[in-house]
């Protein structure tokens, strides 16, 4: 039976183990980033990781409905209204649709979510079991990749506006809304799991949950850079 | 198979079938309303009914996971602002403890919920359980209770006042709050219901679920009228 750590230990473990994995290290991530993806490419990453988008206010309900505690829910609901908004065509699900027709996709087909490559929609519903399945401190555990998340968005915007410029300034409003909701919603998670982490054990779950949550967004890159960038024989199915 | 019933025949089936079943009809709301509850037995049904309180934000919760459209999440989610309110001290739940207190209850020991009888927990737990286990559509109809709701609380408003004048009037907010917020909330229950309702089946499905939460809220008062007003042999446990 070990010991907890301290709070400053255990953020740095946190860290430690998220930001290796984070899928800003992933060859699609890079590929983007360097103004190498086509356009068939681009939009296929834009519209499979709406998926991910849709399930992102469901598992923050499904956390809500996991607290006993009105202030922590008071908290956490500003994550729900951040992605549907106060009225139709605000928050971020509005602002990815705009992304898509950005790209020069169909706003309702990407809305449908009826093309998404199924293992992307394997690790994003893989996403809200594991936040319905496991403690209310291991789901918001699973939440801390928005310690990484800044930086990635700062990066792509930068990015988007050097290789695509096709995409006009506007539509990469949902990365710039995202860079401080992202920094206060992981200072608001992380002093939770401090707080609540109380055992090693505990710690240890945590842990779990945010590395289990890295393989997530991982495997949504791997599922969309077998289908649009290398489709070799071992990808099967309409869309391969 | 027979075929859907109509919106307006479907709402009068629902409405009939809550209304004979609902707890306004329950004898210990009829000694509450005619002034015959002891100062304990009034303080026991506020400490009890609190246990239900706090499910309401829970499963309010539950629903919003359920639901993949901003719009009806952005309508329901109001449901939970309403109980958690925007800040410390506010919405229903923090107007329910003041009620405790106003009643001569100890807030802390009403908040910790661990005088609530067994039964009411494994009613309330039940309607939890209820809203997570079936659909969208019959989680959504087993809330329609509030139909019946604003005049029960208006009653109990005047009857407050006139019986048991020891309450002073401000403690009385949640009730009166709750009167244009359950009918505001049952308008847009009952239209989602009829609309999402389609077949003759899910219509019967959606009828049951309110059946079930009416014998919910009963059952809570049935376990509150056998320790406190009718403690017979049958009745065993600390509070008994």
């Amino acid at each position: 039976m070990s010991e907890p750590l301290s709070r400053e230990e255990l953020i740095a473990w946190l860290r430690r183990e998220g930001e290796h994995r984070y899928h800003d290290h992933h060859r699609y991530h890079a590929l983007m980033h360097d103004g190498k993806l086509t356009k068939l490419q681009l939009q296929q990453w834009v519209l499979n990781r709406y998926y991910y988008q849709t399930r992102i206010p469901i598992k923050d309900a499904i956390i809500l409905s996991k607290s006993e505690d009105p202030a922590f829910r008071r908290m956490w609901i500003r994550r729900i209204h951040d992605h549907d908004g106060a009225a139709e065509g605000e928050g971020g699900l509005a602002l990815w649709l705009r992304l898509a027709e950005g790209v020069g996709l169909d706003r309702e087909e990407v809305a449908s979510c009826r093309s998404v490559l199924p293992g992307v929609r394997f690790a994003c519903d893989g996403y809200v079991d594991l936040v319905r399945e496991r403690s209310l401190v291991e789901a918001v555990a699973s939440s801390l990749t928005e310690f990484f998340a800044p930086d990635l968005m700062s990066r792509r915007i930068l990015a988007w506006e050097r290789h695509y410029p096709w995409v006009s300034q506007d539509m990469l409003e949902y990365f710039r809304s995202r860079v401080p909701r992202a920094r206060r919603d992981a200072e608001d998670a992380i002093d939770f799991v401090a707080r609540h982490a109380t055992t090693y054990e505990l710690q240890s779950r945590c842990v779990a949950a945010l590395i289990r949550k890295t393989e997530i967004l991982w495997h949504l890159l791997d599922c969309v850079y077998a289908a649009y960038i290398d489709p070799g024989w071992g990808v099967t199915g309409p869309r391969a």
